[in-house]
């Protein structure tokens, strides 16, 4: 059988995701998807809007065979460690290819800049650095570093964030296990930042918006979704009484700040540059946490770097803890979120040439990482009743969804 | 203007308490009663029904004329810290007496007691090792301890609870000021630890117990209540929707120490001899705050000792924070809680002769003491909806109750 990986967050899948599911499978001609999906806290540093057992359902009942989590160490963090466990997980995990959306919908593109890029790297840095001592945040001086390198420009240009993000798949890729093939397909036309739904392929941002305004599935989020989205979004509201947001994690986030000492905020990951006094200080004024956000944002603290870091306050994640996880050079298991039979049957076929042990229960292996996985996932569901919090807890270590299809 | 302290926790202030101010006051031919208060959270480590604004304020209108804070480092301990800590806070305030409540109701067996103790501690001490190797917990071995001096039967039995409070009073004014006169009143029929209402004259544990299993102010428990008391629960419960209990502090302290890691839990103030492990592992199968207790709870982990462990958990006070400050000679200021007028009259004539800062309002000095004390404020608060929680957080800062009676 041949996989085809992707790298994923559904949150939460919807029809976008379901068509750049079925192109990936034809254009690497694979038998079998796997899905790399962040946890419950994503990349831009937010609470998912429900968790990932939910949206691993959702996804393995619409196109994906095998859902893998990327560890809440690599999944909060920046695109270019973000992309090195996924790729990570995919790599171990088998797959042949790895198949992601760009603009560009070419391959090329993203090789030869690389190729610019590893032989100007210098350039690249010495613009960044300088950008970076002038108070820019690391985003804009990184625009400033393809600028000087002329990177920023024409078909492959890396100060688009969705460029980047495809970039660093094929720089991970190129690093990690050149074996695999990188694809690309290009993403159909809305933009992964839009803020407004139009017709039935909208950005998960904007479903988002639209459900958590809302507070409910309407018509104009429904046609964005696949039925069995629209079905998980409303089970998991049913029974948990919430679609999470940061907003619902308020009340906790002042407790945990103003219950810190500076030095221990400053131990977090992320924290850095004296941010720990820019907490406690902007906290104590504040009374949600758009208004939080609002206080503490600077030209050098982007939105989501400081959203980071404020994920890592709640799930108590250190520059100690993350660092020595994140510079590994590989991973030291694969855990399996869901699978329907065909993703089962590339299990049992990969499983004798794997070179790592493969989780379906987190139990089954003592390391660092699933610590950390086991305190995000109790920060996640904290904010829910007793009644459900509990059983929420216990989830974590049971068996993967199994899909019957 | 003569001053006489009493040491209390006003839990809530009932007909007892107003009992034991009038007949300190003539005991100790006093013009100003000074009642030094736990704050937010009490000895026995738990939160305070209502918070100490409410509490001081009923406290003022009933007879006290000034309530002092007793500093949260020294509130949440074991009786020696406890004593100590408000014995300082009045020695520094001027008192000239100190009154408590004991069943005996002559101060001469206390002293004799202490003199006795004193010249027969190395059986005291070395029974109480003994028994503490075998498991037991201090307040047994320390009860073993005082039988083997002879100090556990007759008048003055230091094997009960209230004899021992009221011995750690005398010790520690001994060892302060042994200027200020020690003075005791007969207790009413009320045991302290009693858990039933009979009459008028009821145990604040009584009281408490009818209050919240009630979730009002039932008759019975409005009997053993002066008037102001009443209106101030009422008010509180108005205004916040709230009378604390441990178990709105479930949700949080899963939380905390499933988010923490065993070597932070090690850090903490109290959690001691591998509790650490015990926290963790307990609090996975618990699913309320009796459960988790039931569980946790051993013959060497009394009910008590583990409450204070807890409450330190949810403040985050560590080893490293409290050690050096419960070992202080003295305390760095006294704190002003509120004042009627004849306690605005006594503070503007002793303040001229007061050794440390007399502070209305924390901002006034920068100090351990008192950052340890906003953080306990940050997390007894923390339940609050937004709209209670934030303008509570605020209180904290600003003047204290002023009653112009």
């Amino acid at each position: 059988m041949k996989a085809c990986g992707v790298v994923v967050e559904y949150n939460p899948f919807h029809n976008g995701h379901h068509y750049h599911l079925i192109k990936s499978k034809e254009k690497a001609g694979a038998d079998c998807m796997i899905a790399v999906m962040s946890g419950n806290f994503l990349q831009r540093g937010e609470p998912a809007i429900m968790d990932k057992w939910h949206r691993a359902s959702a996804a393995l009942q619409a196109g994906a065979d095998l859902v893998l989590e990327l560890p809440y160490i690599f999944a909060v963090q920046h695109s270019d460690y973000f992309s090195k466990g996924a790729v990570l997980t995919l790599a171990a995990a088998g797959v042949e290819a790895i198949c992601f959306g760009s603009e560009i919908g070419e391959i090329e593109p993203f090789i030869t800049a690389w190729e610019n890029f590893k032989s100007k790297k210098s350039t690249y840095d010495e613009t960044v650095r300088n950008y970076l001592n002038r108070g820019f945040s690391f985003p804009e001086a990184s625009r400033y570093g393809y600028e000087s390198i002329g990177l920023a420009e024409g078909k492959m240009d890396l100060s688009k964030p969705n460029n980047i993000l495809g970039y660093s798949y094929v720089k991970q890729i190129l690093a990690i296990n050149p074996s695999i093939e990188p694809l690309t397909i290009a993403r159909t036309n809305s933009q992964y930042h839009d803020k407004s739904i139009n017709g039935n392929i909208a950005s998960a941002t904007s479903i988002r918006r639209e459900l958590l305004e809302h507070g409910t599935l309407t018509e104009k989020a429904s046609h964005t979704l696949p039925v069995i989205t629209q079905e998980k979004l409303s089970e998991y509201q049913r029974k948990t009484g919430k679609w999470h947001r940061w907003e619902d994690y308020f009340q906790l986030l002042q407790y945990r700040i103003l219950t810190s000492k500076e030095q221990d905020l400053r131990r977090i990951h992320g924290v850095d540059e004296g941010l720990e006094y820019r907490l406690k200080r902007t906290m104590r004024q504040s009374s949600n946490y758009q208004d939080f956000m609002d206080r503490l944002k600077t030209k050098r603290y982007t939105w989501t770097r400081l959203q980071r870091a404020l994920v890592h306050i709640l799930t108590g994640t250190t520059k100690e803890d993350a660092r020595p996880l994140l510079d590994e050079p590989s991973l030291p298991y694969i855990r399996v979120l869901g699978m329907n039979q065909r993703g089962q049957s590339y299990l049992n076929q990969a499983k004798k040439t794997l070179e790592v042990p493969l989780l379906t229960q987190p139990q089954q292996l003592d390391h660092p990482l699933l610590e950390a996985e086991a305190r995000a996932s109790i920060a996640y569901y904290s904010i829910l009743k007793d009644t459900h919090r509990i059983p929420a807890y216990q989830r974590e270590y049971k068996a993967p969804v199994i899909i019957h299809s």
